[in-house]
């Protein structure tokens, strides 16, 4: 699993992200401070996916690849600190794992 | 094959799935307690899925992943301990395989 | 190449191969003893296929991944006996291939 | 490369191949004494395309398979002397390149 | 992560990268000095995108290629010291990664 | 990358390139005397089909894989000669690559 974050991401960058939502592009984006970025197997983005939802101040999503059913990554937006500490929180928990 | 459970899956988490089902997306989904996950080749998955169809209290929805050959994945929804046993009922006849 | 037997297979295994089959879901299905599956390559999927075909009280499907155009896995419908027969056989042949 | 022969092939095995043909499925198809099968990269395949296309008494046509990069097919259809002449032809030209 | 620059792109050259933009071809395109290339995992992509998207006088596009979860590439077109001093940093920003 | 020369090319191999072109497939077709091909990443595909177009006396096409969005072929048709030149650049240039 690989993690990585961007501070103060551009928005052509916002834009590569929306295209490829999984809940749809949006028409208005908010541009967050920064984006975490989880890729892995599809097991660990779900399991990603529920540790980030129960972070404080972030938002997820999952990305697509290039067909509709493809999920490969998951996007975390917030503020610099919220997605760093969301980052560690499922860093810690993929650690943790007993099976 | 690759096996884990979520407790107290989060909406955003159990959405992410509603919408990779192999039966459809549903408008409304009871929040279960636990989701079991179990990700492999299809034929793993195939009879994963038939171990935990004959498992108790739980339902078994194929997920739709991103690569055809590997990536399918079984979500398992139920309460922690019937989810606990049916995963642990598919380890057990994996482990126990003749061919 | 990869062989497995599920023996009385439940509704939902059923429905998660009458979904994915190369032909076309069917709205009626006959509910068989036991299902065989071979998963491999698809120059192995369609030599096991022939040798599947003209065994004696099974049907075959092939089975589709995400894409239209996918096939990663047979499924051999029959009674327990005839199911194991044909797999016997498809492995028998495949090990005393020349080229 | 992977190449096999099947003989006297069935008619479901013939239908799972038609069902994937690069040039459309046909209705009506005259079932051919043998089919030989080679299986590869895509290069390898339009290589060994133009092999069998200028070999005597067999019909040559690309099968769609599951991964763009490795898992395309071709089916040489013909009597059993010219498919295994074809095939053979494929075998020596691909041993003997020189880049 | 594998980076490549190409001096006087030709027309050929660009139609096959217009093809394959994540925002949609477009119907007329300046022809630009240099086009740089990135080509990568999808979260080496994001984090260029972003390296690049903030360098001056390069624009960045997104390129669908063959399969998800490796294959897209970034395209970063501009005059030639441009595009030279962005794919220069984003190699030292991929070295100089803490996790 | 993988490069390989067909010296005329029969009518089936060059349907199936032709149905598989980037460009999208056209309807009358004059027959090259050679046809070369390059099998590779994307990048690779990329750069090479810009060496391709400035070599005298062969045009290139992309070829894609079963998705509409993948290119993972490169065929170069023109006389023997050209092609053979062209082919030759290609290698040269990728050999002589320093990042």
């Amino acid at each position: 699993m690989d993690c990585r974050m961007i501070k103060s991401p551009g928005e052509n960058t916002l834009a590569i992200l929306n295209r490829r939502k999984g809940s749809g592009p949006r028409e208005s984006l908010i541009k967050p401070d920064a984006i975490g970025l989880v890729q892995g197997k599809l097991i660990e983005m779900v399991c990603a996916a529920d540790v980030a939802e129960k972070a404080v101040g972030v938002t997820v999503e999952d990305i697509k690849g290039s067909c509709p059913q493809n999920m490969i990554m998951l996007a975390i937006y917030g503020d610099t600190a919220s997605v760093e500490a969301a980052l560690n929180e499922i860093k810690k928990k993929e650690n943790s794992r007993v099976w």
